[in-house]
């Protein structure tokens, strides 16, 4: 159903109106995570708004007691299949030293678009919105809804057309494609699914889309198909109201930095990254042969993945190694320290606080919340004066790499890229996944779009045409499929 | 020599300059850890530099290739003793949260004078210098050359009072004061032994008191006789160019801050402080049974101590161990831990670079830089990709608690305070005393006005006119008895 010219040519013709609304986006600074930002949470939900309504959507923006969700989109009918595509709008923090601009000042250097959020999430959901622009152009539900609302009063002189249009609706793109933007990704979704308990704005769809994951690399896309879950607390321990001298106090004075450090190694083996918290693997469900055997299809390289994340050395060489590490076992990670001095030199204090910032990656079999047990009880044998703030708690997440909707994302993106992906996992979490597969029971697919170089939480973040033209092909051919499978 | 009466009374009436010049001190924010800084340091030195030439000291500013020395005083003539009065004018950083006011804004709240570095060190300075202000407007031996300066034009009309303000001089205090002020004492006095090179600027005293200690608690002056060493460093290990994500690449990649806080494991028992570097404790020399004994008649309290200094609970209980650990003992202290995130929340990142910032007290006997060379061999060891940056090197240092010298600080604490002073160890460090000691062979004593709760290097530190005014006396008498002593 896809006429590849007329697409590319709409394609081509977008790119100003994309890049205009992905530097707006960038712009505006969401982060989730810094509650001073409140006020631009809000304008970011609202630009989100204005643009689904400059394109006829219908859009709602839902409360849910934390920062809202955007919700909207066209309906051609109830007797077609629904999709909901699913992206996040708020953004890491941005005070990495390493940044070459102003995070949130959107740079577009020929096709390379800087800023934070640029790739997670903000462009691929501007993409996935222009994929979906091109569906309705062609197929043009709303249009008929919309000319009757301007032109009822002076006697409906296009309703003909309208009609007409109708026609090519159920000709050609028989789809209801909805919108689902949450403002709350990067701090765990802690009220997505108080979000979608709104059944009227935010309605079941038939199947879903994330587009919230990173490919290989460049030229070798990736569709995972499941997640890993995410444990995220803060370890706290106050020994003093202050800071004091260390040359006065020190010797007597307990350091609970220094505290801390000997907790965080009792947790985890920091040169292996075994975990050392008893229980912790006891439910780990480890990859399938099959599974291992798609990943080292993947064309993943260890060389490439070093350099698109800079690294200058890893803990294991062997790439099946590394792929079953990053994306099928379970982690317990370090983030920083806080209290004490971090400023030039050397601040000779005893920190009368420390919070140690942790998080585990969790796997397939392993639930948050016995987890975060295992956890506290081990802390406190270590030592009973450090407390455990919960922070953030997502389910792991495993769906299917077969079936007739992930084969319409292989024809998909093949038609968007030119190659078919590679079915691997995802190691990152996205909380709102598990939320949506227990509130809906449908089928959930990744049409990810970010690549390693682009920098997801990494400072200098970037998006690319090469990444958002292609996607927005790989979005309306998936359309065009869903349409032509019909509802199930 | 000194009349009680009218020493009062100048005390007294120097209440408002000694705030005014503070207060003016504390606003200039010489934090010398700070680069950024420079330019207050300079406004710093001429502050200084300005006091004493508005006292008719001959001042200069002397050069040493870092912050410069100011160095100033009155002579009287080479046949008296001469003294100098050691302290420092830079101060610690003031980036805690737990400030109650704009560390840099004075605050006299009826005789507490708050802000960063009130009490250390510029509060002490400015008292040791008003009660040399005394000492001269008694003596006045500069007045002399100051009236023929000013006065040989127009015929030396006061040159009679000048011969008989000489007699003065000769029967009340025959003594050359001297003051030298450091802006580099909180980074480790790195160019201190360089300004001592200006054999004319800085001359060479009879003794030295520093001014830079703190009393076991308000009504019991402690009088040190030995300060630790310091050994401070930067332990720095950079894995990636960037932090990355930790679900896209946890597991396989390595976490610098993990790595550093397993090596701190490795130099520290967190809880008990024992340090674990091979050979560390090999050269101490442990406190004569003579020094215990003093220590326990110094009326140090725990409660008391903890009270002061905001802890919790402290490594050990009994007060002769809390002595012992804080005055006479090693310690090996993690200040903090740069790299990583430190904000609100929990950042889901693996750090690419991470720095820990630590520092090894040291006591008589152990040798900095032989010390340096055996954390250097550990930390290898332990994880060879560690480099160690070395910040700061001070020689512990012990003088004597008996002799004449002594004997004139015991009557002068006695006559400033109605309280016989305790003869303890100093815990912190001045890295200047050993420079000073090396430089001149002369006896040097301590005459510190700060109480713990005044909060040396802590958020919301004070200074107090009570320990000001009792200062002034004391430093006023310690002239008269130095007088009295004569030239060795």
């Amino acid at each position: 159903m896809v006429n590849e010219r007329r697409l590319g040519i709409f394609v081509k013709e977008s790119r100003q109106k994309f890049e205009e609304f992905l530097g707006q986006m960038v712009e505006v600074p969401s982060i989730s995570m810094d509650s001073s930002r409140a006020g631009d949470m809000r304008r970011m939900a609202e630009l989100a708004r204005q643009y689904l309504v400059g394109m006829n959507a219908e859009v709602q923006v839902v409360e849910t007691g934390g920062y809202p969700i955007v919700s909207g989109g066209w309906m051609a009918g109830p007797e077609y299949p629904t999709v909901t595509i699913y992206n996040h709008l708020d953004v890491q923090p941005a005070q990495e030293p390493e940044w070459k601009q102003d995070p949130f000042v959107f740079r577009n250097d020929r096709g390379m678009y800087h800023g934070r959020g640029a790739t997670d999430d903000k462009g691929p959901a501007l993409t996935a919105m222009f994929g979906a622009r091109y569906a309705i152009e062609q197929g043009w539900p709303i249009n008929i809804r919309f000319l009757w609302e301007l032109e009822e009063e002076i006697g409906s002189p296009h309703f003909a057309a309208g009609l007409k249009d109708r026609t090519a609706v159920e000709q050609g793109w028989p789809i209801n494609i909805r919108f689902l933007w949450e403002l709350e990704e990067e701090i765990g979704s802690p009220h997505f699914a108080a979000g979608l308990k709104d059944r009227t704005a935010v309605s079941r769809p038939d199947s879903v889309v994330v587009s919230d994951t990173i490919w290989i690399a460049k030229g070798r896309p990736a569709v995972p198909y499941g997640l890993r879950g995410l444990l995220s607390a803060r370890l706290i321990l106050r020994t003093g109201e202050n800071d004091a001298h260390s040359g006065v106090t020190g010797g007597a004075a307990r350091n609970p930095v220094a505290e801390l450090m000997e907790v965080a190694n009792a947790c985890v083996d920091a040169r292996t990254g075994r975990v050392k918290i008893p229980g912790f693997y006891n439910d780990v469900v480890e990859p399938s042969t099959a599974e291992i055997k798609s990943f080292l299809k993947s064309g993943f390289d260890v060389g490439r993945f070093k350099k698109a994340y800079g690294f200058r050395s890893l803990r294991v060489q062997n790439p099946a190694d590394v792929m079953r590490r990053i994306w099928a076992s379970p982690t317990f990670e370090i983030h920083g320290l806080s209290g004490g001095y971090h400023g030039q030199g050397v601040k000779t204090v005893v920190p009368g606080y420390a919070e140690l910032k942790i998080s585990m990656r969790l796997v397939p079999g392993q639930v948050p919340e016995k987890v975060f047990a295992l956890l506290k009880k081990h802390v406190a044998k270590v030592n009973p004066d450090v407390k455990v703030e919960k922070e953030g708690m997502l389910h792991p997440f495993k769906g299917s790499f077969e079936g007739p909707y992930v084969d319409c994302v292989k024809r998909a993106v093949q038609a968007g890229f030119g190659k078919a992906p590679a079915f691997v996992r995802e190691g990152g979490s996205i909380g709102a996944v598990v939320t949506m597969q227990k509130a809906w029971k449908v089928p959930i697919l990744f049409i990810g779009l970010s690549l390693p170089e682009h920098g997801y939480h990494a400072p200098n973040e970037y998006y690319d045409w090469g990444q958002a033209s292609g996607g927005m092909k790989t979005f309306a051919q998936y359309f065009s499929e869903l349409a032509k499978m019909g509802r199930a």
